[in-house]
C-alpha cells in the first residue's frame, strides 16, 4: 500500500473507467490523497474510491461548458500543494496521451512542486481487450498510429492524417467527436480502402461498453456512440466474426462471467 | 477482490514490469490463478505475487534459447484449462500489442475454452511517465506512431517505415533489438531531421530503469539497453531538459520518494 506524500502532485491515469483497470499504484493514491482534481469523464465508479474527507474537484473542460481555465487547474494544483496536501490529478486512459500533462508538468516545475506521473490503459487496449482483437494480428497489422479527432489548437479543420496511411497499421482515433463523416473521410482521403473495417467502442472495459461494426464507407451513417469513444480502423479489426465479438463483449460487460467463444 | 474461474484462460497484461503498475484486475488473478504462463521478460518481483501452490510456467521464446513453439503453449494452456485449473498467461505491457495473442485466441476459440482479455500499461506510456514528456505534447506531437525493430516473420530486414514520417508524431519503436544503427537509419530514410530527439528507455517504470538520451544522428553510436526497451522518437522528447529528465527518473527509480522538480 502506498501513502501519497503530502505537498506532492502525482499525475495519474484513470485507465479506461473500471475500477480494475486502474493500476494498483493509482488505485492506492486515489484511495489515500487529500485532493483529487478529475476531468470530466472520470466515472463516479473511479470517484468513489476516494477518502470519503478528500476534496474532490471536477476540472473538466468538455464542452465549454464550464469556465476552467489550464491556469485556473494549475493554480488549483499547486495550492492543494503548497497547503500541504497530496494531490491526484487524475486524467482518463493515460495521463501522457492528450492530456495538456506539459502544461501542467511544467506549471508545477516553474513552483518548485514534486511530481510523479503514474502512467495508465490507455484507451485503444482496453477496446482491443473487449473485442478480442489483436492490434497487430501479424497477418494484419505491424503498427498501432495513434491520432485524434480533436485538435484543441487548430480552428479550422485538419486531415487526421497527411498523405497515404500506411495498409499494415491499425489505427486508433481518439476523441472522434460527433462528426464520424470527417474521420472516415480524411482516412479514406489518406488512401485506406473503402471496405477497412472499423469498430467504434465507447467507454471501453466498463460495464457500459458500446461498440459499432462498421466500415470505412459505411461509418459516416451511423450515430455518434457516446464519450469517451475510440475508432479502431484497419484490416486487424475485421479477423474476427460478429458472433465472437459479441461473446467477447459479453464477458467484458461482467467481470465475472468471463464468456465461451463457443 | 476478483477470483479466477476455473477452466478459464486471462490473456493477462503484466504491464512494465513494476508490481504497482499492474492493473487492480491482473494483480488479483495473478495472485490467485492455478496456473501461470509468463513470457520470458515478466520479472520475477511479479511471478512472486502467485500463490505458493501455484504452477508457474516460462514459456518464453525469446532469442530462440528454448525449443517452446507456439502451438505447445496452446496446446499446455488448454490442457490446463481442460483440467478445471484457472489460467493466466502472462504477456508483458498489453497483451494485444506484439504479442502472438491472435494465435491464442484462435487456438482457445477452436476448443471452446472460456477466455478474457486484460489489457496492460504497455512500454511507451510507462516510459513517457518515466521522463515527465508527453507524447503528444501540443507544441511538438498530435500523433503517436508505434512500430517494431523485430519481425519474426519477415526473414530480411525491411524498414520500420516506408516512405516519410509525419515531422508531429512521437515514434515509439518496441524490441528494437541490439542493432541501433538499423532503427536510426530507417527512421532517416524516412524523412525524420539528424536531430531528432530519441529517448532509449530500458525496463521503464521499474527500479531498473535506464534511459539514453540521443539524436537519430547519433542513436548508432551507443550500446544498446537491456531489453525489454523502447525508443521513443520525436521533438516531444526535445522539449525537457536533460537536468528535469533526471531528476524525473530519481522519482522514478523510487516510488515513495518522488522527486522535485527544482
Amino acid at each position: 500500500m502506498t501513502i501519497p506524500f503530502p505537498g506532492t502532485v502525482y499525475l495519474t491515469g484513470a485507465g479506461p473507467g473500471h475500477p480494475e483497470l486502474l493500476t494498483v499504484r493509482a488505485h492506492d493514491l486515489i484511495t489515500a490523497a487529500d485532493t483529487v482534481l478529475h476531468d470530466d469523464l472520470v466515472p463516479r465508479s473511479i470517484l468513489q474510491l476516494c477518502r470519503s474527507d478528500a476534496q474532490i474537484v471536477s476540472v473538466g473542460k468538455r464542452c465549454g461548458s464550464r469556465a476552467i481555465t489550464q491556469e485556473q487547474i494549475n493554480r488549483f494544483m499547486i495550492a492543494a500543494a503548497r497547503a500541504g496536501q497530496s494531490v491526484v490529478r487524475l486524467k482518463c486512459g493515460d495521463p501522457m496521451l492528450y492530456g495538456r500533462a506539459s502544461e501542467e508538468l511544467a506549471a508545477l516545475e516553474q513552483e518548485g512542486i514534486p511530481c510523479e506521473v503514474v502512467p495508465g490503459v490507455s484507451a485503444a487496449f482496453a477496446a482491443a481487450a473487449g473485442l478480442g482483437v489483436s492490434l497487430t494480428d501479424r497477418s494484419a497489422s505491424s503498427k498501432l498510429i495513434i491520432l485524434t479527432g480533436h485538435r484543441a489548437a487548430t480552428p479550422s479543420p485538419s486531415p487526421l492524417w497527411q498523405g497515404d496511411l500506411p495498409l499494415d497499421a491499425t489505427i486508433a482515433i481518439y476523441m472522434p467527436g460527433t462528426d464520424y463523416q470527417r474521420a472516415g473521410d480524411s482516412l479514406l482521403d489518406s488512401g485506406l480502402p473503402l471496405d477497412t473495417p472499423c469498430v467504434a467502442v465507447s467507454r471501453a472495459g466498463t460495464e457500459q461498453q458500446q461498440s459499432l461494426r462498421t466500415t470505412l464507407a459505411e461509418l459516416s451513417a451511423h450515430d455518434p456512440l457516446p464519450p469517451p469513444c475510440v475508432i479502431l480502423v484497419g484490416r486487424a479489426l475485421g479477423l474476427h466474426t460478429q458472433e465472437i465479438a459479441d461473446q467477447m463483449l459479453a464477458g467484458v460487460s461482467n467481470f465475472l462471467a468471463p464468456s465461451a467463444f463457443s
